[in-house]
């Protein structure tokens, strides 16, 4: 018999069908067993009155919280059923996977007469048990919104005559310093994690590619513990040439935004609304745009806030945070184009335009920056000066001979799917991602 | 000006347009000046009556071969000319980077009467500047099907409910003894690279999302240095969850190849045949069956082929090659599910049935293995079991941990993206990757 989803039970009342899934709830009662089935569509009621079914006893005394079962049974409207309406009386019961007791609270659960609330688990004792965690609706939403989101994103570019690639993860120079990057014993040599594809993104460019897109995984061997860092994460990178300035960079961001949260609010909208409480709004483009020193000038007219002298030339996060506040009152929007950062501030393959200002720009939604993009330098004399300005041009050695040979104007940019995840729903960055990785958290 | 891709240029006879991209070639004689620019969709002949346009005359003179130009004129039929029968006649030349000597033979030169054959460049060679050897129409157009092949692929899946997920590269400890692992070194503790996402993907079905793929890196410490083999490559994985036994394994991998085979064929099939003398062919389903011990058999009767008794239990490369003249022969198909394997040369989280014998597959396309599939254990004892009886049950521990508290029945598999294309193509690995990884090899 082929398994019928929860959510298309509806449609077989009367039939004889197979449902699967794990035990969200389980009563196993004196006359009456009541189970919550739940797969990845729905939940179920299913009810057993055990004196019409002797056999199913033992199934019944064995199954707990949290095992996965096969029932097969037939499908009833009950107005009294809370689950759509609709109730599960089984003919069998086959229990595929008996649950230990469960260790963790997943959710807070409520205080009745004979018990006090249980409190929920911490974010850390959940991921030591992240499997178990994931079970949630809020977390299986989670990653079926972003699914829907990265893949609207891929389509977009794809229709753009962007081409995928998949560029190394293992290098063999520690390049780009400022973050700082994990060391891989590579045989008899040391190998490193690419902190980022920015250099192969620009190989790319260099190979005539022209518009290319990486989804994959960036590592960061930073000792940081906020509610955004995380050692590695998925980045979602493009690069694309023959443009005209960054502003072609910014007006790509914008439409690749908004392809995604399009299709997140269509198939997902009122559950993440439901679930997380959150509004999933499509912005309108294009975006506001402010230089970063009208943004201070703003935030300390409005908000009293003084940016540090020495940080004048960066966007601090402070200022990020009060941004939010700002652009929504001024335009209603969510997100924020921020421009002419100070070259000091900014890496050396940034375009600068005649005054040495760069021609590039952070992003900020809901007041946490989610990406930096630019147009880049690809003229190799340029570009050797601003990386040995910086200190780096022997580290980039490799990188500078990509622009010796032709390579076309281009710009680019990166966002980072889990940042962009967590403030879709509002969320730590522990708790929007698979499994989360820190400094102290190499496990799961 | 909108620039025009060279492939629409067609479309504008007459009208002065705009067309950017590399010199393919140039010949800048005493009258007259020749560039055949070529872009990402085509390429173009420029002609320059140098004495009608003497201000274009330095410029002209600071032009080289591979340099990237920006072309604005008008362009007309021109019987005489091959490409397209189409010529433009510019009004402006802008050099946007000018390229240093190439250092690579991309391709044999033909030897004229002055000139002997300039002989093509090793691969190695050309993998030092692979950015210049990726300029190429072949290599370029492996990108291009490639990224239609896994798209067509993702796109396939998610109309099949699949979840997409990213898991973490960085793990704790170094699991899945056989390939061997790298050590990265994780702040004050040793991290290692993940050689599949196998442990990670069936979490996933431990946390009730049924049916998930990840498309990433794969990193395997293995000094082996032939046609298909590399440190690092892409992995296109998937599990899920509910089957009834591997063969809906099997059945899921057909559909899927043929999806992604589909894909390419149509948008791309002409030019791989004309650039690389492939066909595609789009395999029939049900792909041919075989057991091991049969196909054995079969191969020492036709061929005279004799497997190494110790090697008897698994599948050899010589085999595997000469299963394709086999399959070809008997099935006229390029694919060959090879099954019952020996439990001692299969992971020990293979299901098995009643006698032992693994519940999974070997997939080979035109000789060469590219998929181990099968029904995952998912019985928390007897996984334990069979993981103890490989000496690993200390090293898994964390991952028999997922099977504890409730774990649907599945299966699943993974393909090698690089090595897929690598077979369509009929390359070797090193040509077929973005940028190749082997053990001497981390640049660039």
């Amino acid at each position: 018999m082929n398994r019928t989803y929860i959510k298309d039970v509806k449609e077989h009342l009367g039939e004889t069908i197979k449902v699967q899934g794990f035990v969200e709830n389980y009563r196993n009662a004196r006359a009456m067993a009541f189970i919550v089935v739940k797969d990845i569509t729905g939940k179920l009621q299913v009810t057993v009155e055990k004196e019409k079914h002797p056999e199913l006893n033992e199934k019944l005394d064995s199954l707990t919280g949290d095992s996965v079962v096969t029932i097969i049974g037939q499908v009833f409207e009950n107005d009294y059923v809370k689950l759509g309406g609709l109730e599960m009386i089984p003919e069998d019961i086959i229990p595929e996977s008996i649950a230990d007791a469960i260790p963790i609270a997943r959710k807070e659960i409520p205080a009745t007469k004979k018990k006090k609330a249980v409190e929920r688990s911490s974010i850390d004792q959940r991921i030591d048990y992240r499997w178990i965690d994931l079970r949630t609706d809020e977390n299986q939403l989670m990653f079926k919104a972003q699914t829907v989101m990265v893949n609207a994103m891929r389509n977009f570019l794809l229709g753009e005559n962007f081409i995928e690639i998949h560029t190394p993860k293992l290098i063999g120079a520690a390049s780009e310093s400022g973050s700082s990057v994990f060391e891989v014993k590579y045989f008899d040599r040391n190998a490193y994690l690419a902190q980022s594809p920015q250099f192969y993104k620009q190989m790319a460019m260099a190979s005539g590619f022209e518009r290319i897109f990486e989804v994959g995984p960036v590592f960061r061997a930073e000792k940081s513990y906020t509610s955004k860092h995380t050692t590695e994460f998925t980045g979602f990178d493009l690069e694309f040439s023959y443009i005209n300035d960054y502003r072609d960079v910014m007006a790509m961001e914008e439409q690749l935004l908004k392809a995604g949260l399009s299709a997140v609010k269509e198939k997902y909208g009122d559950e993440i609304k439901e679930l997380f409480g959150q509004d999933i709004i499509v912005p309108e483009t294009p975006f506001p745009v402010v230089k970063l020193a009208d943004l201070y000038k703003a935030l300390e007219e409005e908000f009293g806030y003084k940016v540090p002298e020495e940080e004048k030339g960066d966007l601090t996060t402070d200022a990020e945070k009060l941004s939010y506040e700002w652009v929504k009152k001024h335009y209603n929007h969510e997100f924020l184009f921020v421009t002419d950062f100070d070259a000091e501030k900014r890496a050396f393959y940034h375009m600068r335009d005649e005054k040495g200002v760069p021609m590039g720009y952070d992003l900020i939604w809901r007041g946490v920056e989610i990406t930096t993009g630019a147009q880049r330098e690809h003229r190799y004399e340029v570009l050797k000066k601003q990386a040995a300005e910086k200190g780096l041009d022997e580290d980039v050695k490799f990188y500078l001979e990509f622009f010796k040979y032709g390579c076309p104007p281009h710009g680019g940019f990166g966002i980072g799917v889990d940042r962009l995840t967590m403030l879709l729903l509002g969320l730590h960055i522990k708790e929007a991602m698979f499994i989360f990785r820190g400094p102290n958290r190499l496990n799961p």
